[in-house]
């Protein structure tokens, strides 16, 4: 059956995450519903990242197998018709290979997160970045965030509730720095554990504050104990940038 | 009367435009109502730019005269406190001479127009950038554009509702550059007309299409009639940048 590669944005403020859940409207659930309103096929749809409730994505990518005759163009077109107005769109479908798995090929992920580093309430970008008044020493959290970097036991830094097998991961970069009034995080992982970004920058932010050392940060990661993490980060300034593929 | 200088940023699209009006809410009601809850006092606010419903601001100068003992940090943190929810933010609040006058004092303004020229539909931008699938050439639209610099006749740019005193205005600026998948606009002057940006976008646009030359955009422009002004460009996509003081 003929596989198509999605390129997806959207803005995450409105959806329960991307997994069809009983509780609200998934990303994935309506996906799945433009789909079968344009070929009344009933198709399960697979993305690179499972982002949480109010998490967006700037490029997430993302397949489904469409039976019908017909083409990328016109898939683009029929699921962004189909999608309004949910706040998810299509920047791009191609055709993909049988073997292509937006979820199992991906051989890594990008994330960033923004910080407001304000004192003033967000207009414009309420609900797209977290604000935090006091101001962040960037190089700081850079500095921190670089024993990051490798293969490592990520227990602090996932929620209690993750799944995955080992909280052993590797990851790629990280890197923190400043634009003009916003602070931003930019990580990147063959795969993350579950709140894994969203807990490191929380911790991070501790150092920024000056309330951590650089010392302090890496002892509460090399505890390898979750309730060693600092806050986690909210959704509202995580990213799903875009993942890569061989 | 002790008098405060204020730099707001506002998300327009939920209010009627800066000016108090019977059907909405404004910018300068939710300012008003904000310093009256803080000091009980009833103020006139006073902007540099009465933008129109829709528009947004990045940082706008406005003043108030606020008769209680206080101090700026004070009216700021009060100020802010009391817009909530409403999407207006004091960026700062500085004191004032008695001579400043946020609308008369200022030299000199400045507008970004974005838009997003891309096919999908807008997800996080949606309400922030007019959206135009067709590939705009900025290039002309910038060539164009530099036969608006100067002192002119801006009657075909104009709304027919202007109630300006006369259609001559000097524009210190213009210049139209894309950035990835955005085309910006951004211009410059002492004063402009009523919908004069949005009028003056909207005829750039056909140039960016191949509609008009540019010399069909001149002649459009000194033919001084309103009627060959092309569709005035939406409120969505128009930015008040910042307002300059001698």
């Amino acid at each position: 059956m003929p596989r198509y590669k999605l390129i997806l944005e959207f803005d995450g403020a409105s959806f329960v995450g991307w997994q069809r859940q009983e509780n609200g409207v998934s990303v994935q659930g309506a996906l799945e519903e433009a789909v079968f309103r344009f070929c009344g096929e009933r198709v399960t749809a697979h993305s690179a990242g499972r982002t949480d409730a109010g998490v967006h994505a700037l490029a997430m990518p993302a397949h489904v197998d469409i039976e019908k005759e017909t083409d990328a163009f016109r898939v683009r077109e029929a699921i962004n018709h189909h999608l309004k107005p949910a706040p998810i769109a299509a920047l791009s479908v191609e055709n993909a290979d049988a073997d292509f798995h937006a979820r199992f090929s991906a051989t890594r992920r990008h994330y960033r997160y923004r910080i407001s580093n304000r004192r003033a309430p967000l207009t414009l970008d309420a609900g797209r970045a977290w604000r935090l008044s006091p101001p962040l020493n960037a190089g700081a959290m850079h500095e921190a965030a670089q024993t990051l970097v490798g293969k490592h036991d990520f227990t602090t830094f996932r929620a209690s509730t993750c799944q995955a097998e080992t909280p052993v991961k590797t990851l790629s970069s990280i890197s923190v720095f400043r634009d003009e009034e916003e602070v931003i995080v930019e990580t990147a992982a063959r795969s993350f554990l579950h709140h894994q970004v969203r807990s490191m920058v929380g911790s991070l932010v501790e150092v920024g504050f000056g309330r951590w050392s650089v010392d302090a940060f890496n002892d509460a990661f090399r505890a390898c104990d979750r309730s060693r993490c600092a806050q986690v980060a909210p959704a509202c300034g995580l990213y799903f940038l875009k993942a890569d593929y061989d």
